[in-house]
């Protein structure tokens, strides 16, 4: 039996608890008994903090700490530079392979003396370096012949709040934001540096502290003070903050009555704006912007192009070496003809005309963060712009933060996508890595999940895809599989049967989901504005707001003709890709509805008709969210009983909320389709009628 | 030195940690071998969960449980009945003065063991006895020779959350509302028993769940059903749950065409609806009701009367045994000569109109929630009514949850005056508790300041005023000072030095915010809308909303003649009363420009005169902002790091504020006094234009 004990989720993954394994622990302690540091920085200083924090907690002993090599088996913590002056260290054909922020530890000796030295060439590589070290001790690894060398793949890993500035979020489920703009920069609460370790550990380095939708208000100088203390704050956990900003804050604070990109007054206002940012925070990371899009002001305004818009702003950070962080999602007030395509469209021609400091943020899928999409056209599309990569930590479309989803499947479904840009082999994540088009500047952003609930994330489990999006940031090769053993060695236990029960849940989690909300490759079919529960019959309103626009069911059929003989989106693809998704029979099965109008009789791999198939799918989602209920209530006793009972009574929230959107979505096809629901399935319990009445108000997330 | 645990506040008064004294702990164990205690019912269960959870934690050891006496010095936790039946104990005349709900601790001996017995004629009798007990043991007192006795003076010691259903909480200014009604019922925050515990121990024994300015959504059977959730955890602790109501709710969730109390559909909605209620939760309170005010429907929209509306409510509610608290915060769309004037007037003649289970909620003073105001004149002037005093807890006129203002002195205040309604000694107390007109019924509410940051309340020495409402609750007669001392001893400790600079800073705090916010009487001078920082040049938009209004500054003085050369409000008192205010040189001084009009050379008490005094006291304010300033510092080390750091820079932002506050203000009256400020005060740092010119959006409290 273990000893448990109650954990409110606070610690997230850096819960540091004694192991509960003694000789394990003794082990450790053999190789550890002393660590020799040089507190130079402030980086270095909350690295010895967390080293000593993690050890102390992992081992229930105080580690000694030191400058100076006393005893056998020991570690030391210093940069290349200095192991190679002070202790004649010369590895250099390993040290060559150690980039900026990367990080090595191996199994060495000093002075004859045995030890493990965790080195970098500079301060924030020591620092993730100790993290991981830490890491190795609370998953339980051996850590007696060491030679790990480890860079990030991606250079700026950011994570974009969605906060406003009254400390409500947009698609937030977690209560509200962790920023208290009102009480900065007076009062800094001691969760803004959990929040900086927590980003850290897992190699995050730049955040956008406030929404998309930019309250041009952030840019006066009272909010930009309250930023820099934020700044101070995370600055020596490598963490360096963006705003997103207005387009139109030139007219709106300095009374300009033109935000036109050409104009000289509006240049200069920004250089000026950006120069003063530099005076409060010198390492300022840039401006994330969302422009001529779902009515936000914008360079179109006035005529211009997107590019126009983004290099007047990267102008004026250039000379600080910030970057302009551009949005491809865009799209007309004018409703296209396949939404889908309008990002393609508008960004394909501007390739080549984006100055050197701008990066163009493009969502997974050419939609919107939806349970399943393809990948982004744009990807491999644009060879001579760096792309950052947008994903959606945030479930807004995913069951918000009641349901267990673990999303890195999703992503790195995305990031394994071939693009066929340049042959075979030109994956999404040599596109965002910068590798396939020889990018100098890369990036990957996360919508997160975080606000002021105690365990951040409102479920527990949520916390999950916080972790996974920071160690797919750092490194997009690693596996759902092997992040998921990490992150729930971390947050709850090392026990082998736990572990293999929880994982199981977890990998399938995403396609559960997939499977009673939107299962074939449908999309955008869910409640009006809320995006809560499921609203497959919504159809007033903007055209391509609404579900049917989407899912196009009639008689005949469901999906939206995305082929060549359709929309064409297809078409945006590579030769490769393209005649893939184009042949109904070549297109994979879970985006079949995404690019073809498929006939109800259709005949699927399954030997299933396409109706009989959409049954099984919304059916198995939600015995499967049973199952899932099962094997959590077997691991009873494993944890504590604080998140058992917490995660347990999620799931089945989850399970009514399958069911509902199995039976309304069922119910409504089933008006067009004019077949039973197979008679081996329980009955909806409720009419069509009764689900489309229903209101969901109020639900979080603004 | 003492030893200090790190403290997050969440805790609150309830922290129980050991004893530091540890003399006193054996002293303590030594009287306490054993508790005897029978759980026959839910509450008696949460009341020994609680005395175990108090003792061991500060007595550091566990204390036998049993239901048979077997050694000396025991405690025995049992009804008056069984006390009498089981053990022969027969204190009859001392019982004689055991209420509902109340208590009895005192020293005794069963069998010939000594012992100490909490009896009460109820469950939650001996819940309240328990947490008395706790807090002795908590502030360290003797318990020897123990003889209490203790009732509640006021029947409904009620919170009033003013939570919307979206999770923002209007004038809410600690985060997010603590229900998170989208995973309720299926998702019980543990946070939700943390609330009823800390309620409970301080008497609390009601709670309206959402903001009176309600959304009618609250009443469909799939919020009700998430009500009933939350009521389940809460009844064991005694709290009951009530809502508000929308008069309009039949239109709006039923489709009826009028929402007129004389409508025979309406009546029948509103019955139908309360026995739904009442399926779902036996023991629900009933309904709180903002009506015909501020642009809320109510029974004026149809030409009826408040009593009309609230009858129509109570009649549904009376065989429930539910009752109606019907705010008499009301006033016109059109502006009135006066709007200190307006509930009184509308009020007044209604009294005896009113259901037997109606009670009238009135706020403590004529205007709004402002840092000084006289006593309603309601008070007293509705003899066959039950009111209700409705304090704010959350510090909306009172700098948010940034400045240290400790209000049970500002509840005091109100609750001591005297009304002389039936003659000298007729205290706002007495009405309040039912004796002044022998009420039947009684009740005290408390908008609450609690949210779901860690803290519960934002700052930490707003918890104090949570705290100091439950207890007035109680007993309206207990002093700001011992209430203080309480809850020092038991949220921070018991160092007497500790004690006595905390208090000093507790005490003056009230007045201090009342100097550099709105001295001598002045009011409602405050920002437009979100109520943030000094705005005494509003003077835009509705006539009573603005701070020119009620200011009244010109060329020859200030104030607003409310005397029976003016608006005669002064008239609504008793002649008493009124004689007093109505006297300029009668007229408390602290109250002087809220009933008159004064000559800005008006000699003041002190020899100065008006505009010298003004000068006075806003520098004063500031000056006093700077000493807690320095006390605070002077405790460092003698409680937790954390708090003290958090606390030393709300300071820090409170001194920043009052500047502001008495720079703003004086700058401004100036502009109308034509005097200097006196020479020994050091001059405003800006201009008055700069102040006028600031701009304070997104502050929270939506």
């Amino acid at each position: 039996m273990y000893i448990v004990k109650q954990e409110d989720g606070y610690r997230l993954w850096m819960r540091y608890d004694l192991i509960s394994n003694p000789s394990l622990i003794e082990n450790y302690k053999s190789l550890i008994n002393e660590i020799i540091f040089n507190k130079q920085s402030d980086t270095i200083k909350v690295a010895l903090e967390e080293m000593q924090r993690g050890l102390n907690g992992l081992l229930g002993a105080t580690i000694n700490i030191s400058n100076e090599i006393s005893k056998d088996n020991f570690i030391i913590i210093d940069k290349v530079n200095n192991l190679r002056n002070t202790y004649s260290i010369n590895h250099d054909i390993k040290f060559r392979y150690l980039g900026s922020n990367g990080y090595r530890i191996f199994s060495s000796s000093i002075n004859k003396k045995k030890c493990i030295i965790i080195t970098a060439n500079d301060d924030i590589g020591l620092l993730y370096g100790v993290f991981c070290f830490l890491r190795l001790i609370q998953t339980e690894q051996n850590i007696i012949s060491l030679d790990i060398i480890d860079n990030p793949k991606i250079k700026l890993r950011i994570l974009n709040h969605w906060d406003n500035l009254d400390r409500t979020v947009e698609r937030g489920y977690a209560g509200s934001s962790l920023w208290e703009w009102k009480k900065l920069p007076g009062m800094i609460s001691p969760r803004y540096k959990d929040y900086a370790r927590a980003n850290a550990s897992i190699g995050i380095n730049g955040a956008v502290l406030n929404n998309v939708n930019s309250n041009a208000l952030i840019l006066i100088k009272k909010y930009l003070i309250r930023v820099a203390s934020l700044a101070d704050i995370f600055r020596p956990y490598g963490i360096k903050v963006y705003l997103s900003v207005r387009f139109s804050a030139p007219i709106e604070i300095a009374n300009l009555d033109t935000a036109d990109p050409y104009d000289d007054k509006v240049k200069e206002w920004w250089i000026n704006k950006t120069d003063e940012i530099y005076s409060y925070i010198p390492d300022f990371g840039g401006f994330l912007v969302k422009a001529s899009s779902e009515g936000q002001p914008g360079p179109q305004d006035y005529g211009r192009s997107h590019a126009d818009g983004a290099n007047m702003l990267a102008d004026a950070l250039l000379p600080h070496n910030g970057v302009v962080i551009w949005r491809a999602f865009v799209y007309d007030n004018d409703v296209p003809e396949d939404r889908a395509k309008q990002a393609y469209n508008e960004f394909k021609p501007l390739d080549g005309k984006f100055g050197k400091n701008v990066l163009i943020q493009v969502k997974n899928g050419p939609i919107d963060f939806q349970p399943r999409e393809p990948f982004h056209p744009m990807f491999g599309a644009m060879p001579k712009t760096p792309l950052v990569m947008e994903f959606q930590i945030t479930q807004e479309y995913l069951g918000f933060s009641t349901h267990l989803v673990y999303l890195a499947p999703l992503f790195k479904e995305c990031l394994d996508s071939d693009t066929y840009a340049k042959g075979k082999g030109s994956y999404v994540s040599k596109v965002i890595d910068g590798s396939l088009h020889d990018q100098k500047i890369t990036g990957i952003s996360g919508v997160t999940n975080i606000g002021s609930d105690r365990n951040w994330c409102g479920h527990h489990f949520a916390q999950s895809n916080w972790y996974a999006f920071g160690r797919l940031s750092w490194n997009p090769y690693l596996s759902s599989d092997e992040i998921a053993t990490e992150w729930i060695k971390m947050t709850f236990n090392n026990n082998k049967d736990f572990i293999k029960s929880v994982k199981l849940m977890m990998m399938e989690s995403r396609e559960i989901t997939v499977n009673y909300m939107t299962p074939l490759g449908l999309h955008h079919i869910m409640g009006w504005d809320h995006h809560f529960g499921p609203g497959p019959w919504i159809n007033k309103g903007r055209t391509d707001w609404t579900s049917v626009y989407y899912h196009r069911a009639d008689l005949n059929g469901i999906g939206f003709d995305r082929s060549s003989s359709g929309s064409n989106a297809s078409g945006q693809y590579s030769p490769q890709v393209r005649d893939k998704f184009d042949n109904i029979d070549l297109c994979p099965e879970n985006l079949l509805l995404w690019f073809h109008h498929v006939p109800w009789h259709y005949k699927m791999k399954s030997g299933r008709t396409l109706w009989e198939e959409l049954c099984y799918k919304y059916y198995k989602g939600v015995q499967s969210v049973n199952l899932m209920i099962e094997i959590w209530k077997e691991q009873k006793g494993l944890i504590d009983n604080k998140r058992f009972k917490h995660v347990k009574a999620l799931l089945k929230i989850q399970e009514k909320e399958a069911k509902l959107w199995r039976d309304a979505c069922l119910l409504y096809f089933q008006t067009f389709s004019k077949k039973p629901i197979p008679s081996k399935y329980e009955k909806p319990k409720k009419t069509l009628k009764y689900y489309m009445n229903l209101r969901f108000k109020n639900v979080p997330g603004i």
